[in-house]
């Protein structure tokens, strides 16, 4: 019997979200599961095989049927097999495309032959996701930038991810955009693009602008998340909608840089602040017109069509 | 009879540089003849095409013993065979590759079938003769750096060059370095890194030294050229040293956002304030270590092995 099916599977520090997709891409279903990450995460791979285990007899089918399992994890794999370390989950060295294997195996019958398993960093299968079956479809070159807790990047050329020399291509949080800043990022270089663009950046600023007094309809101090933030400009607030102008404004010229080295055409813009939406990406846009290369202004800036899912797309199409 | 030479030509504004080469590689002969720029530059490639058949034929030779002419023009080329706009030489939409095998066929008699010409980027070229036969031999990605009049620059990964989504990849003299500049760059922005690392903005700062009325030993503020500070510096000057060393500064703190994006690995750096060796490299590598994302610290930045004749290495060798 053919093999019909593929799967995704993207591993984070909270959840893991899992995808089964027809070979020709289509998705047939996506869920998710809490990461387990008690004893240095070694259940979460037998965690995930068994419930893309349940989900295979549940529609009727088989992993005998299963052509490709893609798995996105929160670190890099240089072999497409191992990680070397993965610390929001625990991980030390190890040998996942086995581990993954022998724990569907224990929970299904596999496929004759095994299954091909690839291994990628989680911001490398968003990337391809968007790429592939979101907002890049159809373009040739791509940088997608995920702020979250931090700021991370991908490009795309000609269908293949960029990695870099050292595995650094598309770290644009610890590009330097603010060289007279003083507080240190967390590389330990000063004035990277994460110390304002990401969620922490983002609080970062708003609390500054709370401690100084001014007017807000929404905000409090306590426990403020970059989320809140975005409600709150999209309920409104103009102190929140400051907030994401003058960091859209930074994101803005940090592309324009970006532009003039790679000059992708395409930014596509994922995680939890791209959901602020026009009011987000709107200073992006404008600031980015306003400092990019001159014959680079027709580059279009769109948020993620995939929201969290585009880790999933991306490791279930990773296989083309 | 099989054919056993290629040819690379590097048309520039004041003069052409050609070679004849094995075609393992290897050079046989390297020459230079003036550019004539007189009406709208239409003599350019046949001036080329008789020089290239005169060489031929003292070696004893042949064209139709010919397998492959590479031309790098000042200029973009999407096909490999036409030009839209060379400013530099007067040219406007050309059919590069149909002129010069004219031309060559009048000078000459062509193989069999004819010839196979590729037109592209000098820039490109320049890159792509470091990476093949220069400073970049053996490694899998680099970016190529010319300071000159302008600032320049074309990143190769998988040995491939990236050209981006509007030609604008590798345009780092746009780059913002400063965005605290007053002064508009040429491309209408301000604080692009051409201001500062290109030849006139060596010149430049040069001479805001010398209106202060800083001393030298050997600089004046008549007809001062980026070579004068270069060689100034190597004999000791300390106000050229001073400049070449607050420019390099600029450019390694611009390699270091550049590393971010794409991580090459290798930084080339070639171009006329390059031949001032470590005294400008050395600034360059310290600015670039004390700013570079830390993982990337490895990267190396060499100075380009072919001096000016990259282009017609680059030109000769892209056929592979």
């Amino acid at each position: 019997m053919d093999r019909k099916y593929k799967a995704g599977i993207d591993i984070g520090g909270t959840g893991i979200k899992l995808g089964l997709f027809l070979l020709s891409g289509e998705p047939l279903e996506l869920w998710s599961i809490p990461t387990d990450i008690s004893d240095k995460g070694e259940h979460i791979l037998r965690d995930a095989a068994d419930s893309l285990a349940m989900k295979i007899k549940a529609l009727g089918v088989s992993s005998a049927d299963l052509a490709y399992a893609g798995i996105a994890v929160p670190g890099a794999s240089r072999d497409g097999v191992h990680v070397e370390v993965c610390p929001n989950i625990g991980w030390r060295r190890k040998d996942v495309r086995r581990e993954f294997t022998e724990a569907l195996s224990a929970a299904d019958s596999l496929p004759d032959g095994g299954l091909a398993v690839k291994v990628m960093n989680d911001a490398a299968a968003a990337a391809l996701g968007e790429y592939r079956a979101g907002a890049g479809r159809g373009s040739e070159s791509m940088m997608m930038v995920t702020l979250g807790t931090g700021v991370g990047g991908a490009f795309i050329t000609g269908g293949r991810l960029v990695n870099g020399a050292f595995g650094c291509a598309g770290e644009i949080g610890h590009m330097c955009v603010e060289p007279d800043e003083t507080e240190p990022c967390s590389c330990g270089r000063r004035g990277c693009l994460e110390q304002y663009a990401s969620a922490r950046g983002i609080v970062k600023r708003a609390e500054k602008y709370l401690a100084e007094g001014e007017k807000t309809s929404f905000l409090n101090s306590e426990n403020l998340s970059a989320r809140d933030i975005s409600q709150a400009a999209l309920a409104g607030d103009s102190l929140a909608a400051r907030v994401l102008t003058e960091t859209g404004d930074i994101l803005g010229r940090a592309l324009a840089v970006i532009s003039c080295v790679i000059d992708p055409g395409l930014f596509v813009i994922g995680g939890g602040v791209s959901e602020a939406g026009r009011l987000f990406l709107d200073p992006v846009r404008e600031s980015f017109a306003a400092s990019c290369y001159p014959p680079a202004s027709g580059t279009r800036i769109l948020k993620a069509e995939l929201g969290g899912n585009s880790g999933v797309f991306g490791a279930a199409l990773s296989e083309i």
